[in-house]
């Protein structure tokens, strides 16, 4: 596909802040357990590694949602995690609990021991993979978005060995170990730079950095350890738009600002307007509907979602505030989804 | 203690906005595992609750970090979930786990299974026996700080039946059933308001509401579901100044403004000059050191601490932005006191 057909798309066309009859919509983990066909796939690998290590079951998990619900864009099936397991601090996928590193970072001499840089990034090999065999099989139907964690939530996964309740370990190493914590999060930034260089090798449209603990943080430490680093990994990325989703960090929009991305994903706490306010008006505002208003009954989702694009008007990508969670009615999503595609701004 | 008495205590004179020297400090979770003589004193009930259910005991707990530490105010050891307990859910508590409700609220018929108001507040005769007890010890010391629960965390966890990484559960009821959710939470709050009135008869001289998971609502159900109950709480109990502390909420601090609470809570996250425009010039903002900061070295402590009073500036009662964490190094909690202790408002 050249870059002229890609620019066609409307999703492609809304990241840049070309015109748009209407806003595109896509869902954080529609790739996944919301779907039936997920769950009959993923029935086919005991262990979530193996699955997204398999390019033919993860580029065929990132299809299917764009066969059933009809989005805007596909986001490449993998994890965050991959990067810490390149690094090599590896991890194990626990069902139903979440990921566990059995080795934790936390003297000067682990930080030493990493990996950095390409060298690491040549052993994601499998998603570069994946990412050609679904771009070769969308055939130009949508773009593929490629992903991955910033720096600050990968280096809290590295320290905590898991998700958290407070995640004070990660926390409390910037206080304790500030120069540590710089050297480290260099380590990764510079990985995920040359990772993220791969998946657009590889065929992705766009890409989007999760900052998922980004909200664990005071403000003035966002600006001093997570900011820069986000800058950087954009800032090397000139091909294509990038979307930085950094979740609960509603304090941290002026900084964010001076990110060099085009989009800026808001969860369900911010409301477009603060953003707006905060960020300028040359950014793509991503999101935000609560993922729970998905339970509700069709009718409820319907005006939840016709409010939702009221409230941000032009230079939005619907999205949820986060990631769906697996137990939602397809219904619910569908709803969601279709609302969006019936909706145009001239109506407004 | 006379009113005339209670008035001169810095604490109190902070909390009515009256002149004081320098900011009074305390902490949230000072009660508890921070201290040695606190874990001594745990090690004789295996079972949580039924170190909460005794009010010597309890009593001791909230007066150990009187003793050892010279905070500025005591605060009643007990738990926020006494209330659901006393309203007919009991729940359990899993040792470094935390709570468990072996049975939650589904059903309308569960909800109107419950006890409310005085029946159920009368079931808490040892928290207020707890407080004349520590009263009593405290002499006329520092002031004595009730607490509750706020409506909205009482019921997420009456819902989840515990924590939960996402509060789905509680948040997808207030989408799918939000006329029981409204009943339950009426419920809870004449539970709450004869609660509390009983923790001032039996001499409580502040009230806190915690409203934990404040941050997990989009900004009109906070409005909704969770505003209106703080605000009949408060416009209940003239008696005593009201802090509310709603972690996360920093998108509802206009309407916290109008809740008739004399004190607003901040994390972390919140700046007060964010806090300061939206609550205006009549509330008395508290906190919000980061709980991680204490982990530090005592120089590093020392700093942030004297930037946080200046941040703030007058009408600031200290705390930490959320509890302190149980493997805070005690001599770390010492530096955050003095520091506080040892400034003067002249002095800036």
């Amino acid at each position: 596909m050249s870059i002229e057909t890609q620019t066609q798309h409307l999703f492609l066309r809304a990241a840049l802040n070309l015109p748009v009859e209407r806003p595109p919509v896509w869902i954080m983990r529609q790739a996944g357990r919301i779907l039936p066909q997920y769950r009959a796939l993923r029935a086919h690998f005991p262990d979530f590694k193996a699955f997204v290590k398999t390019p033919e079951a993860a580029s065929e998990a990132t299809l299917q949602p764009v066969d059933e619900l009809g989005v805007d864009a596909a986001i490449i099936f993998s994890d965050i995690l991959v990067i810490p397991e390149a690094m090599g601090l590896d991890y194990e996928m626990v069902e139903s609990k979440g990921p566990r590193f059995p080795k934790v970072i936390e003297h000067a001499a682990d930080i030493a021991a990493l990996d950095a840089g390409q060298i690491a990034a040549d052993r994601l090999e499998y998603v570069y993979e994946a990412l050609r065999v679904t771009k070769k099989a969308l055939d130009g139907r949508v773009p593929l978005i490629g992903f991955a964690g910033a720096p600050w939530t990968i280096l809290a996964y590295m320290l905590e060995g898991g998700g958290s309740k407070t995640f004070s370990k990660a926390r409390r190493f910037l206080y304790t170990e500030p120069v540590l914590a710089h050297i480290l999060l260099q380590k990764i930034t510079d990985t995920t730079i040359a990772y993220l260089k791969g998946q657009v090798a590889a065929g992705a449209d766009l890409l989007q950095l999760f900052d998922s603990w980004a909200g664990e943080l005071p403000p003035a430490q966002y600006r001093m350890f997570a900011v820069p680093y986000l800058a950087q990994i954009c800032a090397a990325i000139p091909e294509v738009p990038k979307t930085v989703f950094a979740k609960g960090a509603w304090f941290a929009l002026e900084d964010l600002a001076e990110v060099p991305c085009q989009i800026i994903g808001l969860d369900w706490n911010t409301t477009p307007a603060f953003a707006r306010a905060r960020v300028g008006s040359d950014k793509v505002l991503q999101g935000n509907l609560d993922p729970c208003a998905l339970y509700a009954d069709n009718s409820t989702i319907e005006l939840a979602t016709l409010e939702m694009l009221r409230t941000f008007g032009r230079q939005h990508i619907v999205n949820l505030g986060h990631g769906v969670y697996p137990d939602t009615p397809l219904e619910g999503v569908r709803t969601f989804v279709n609302t969006v595609k019936a909706f145009r701004y001239d109506s407004i």
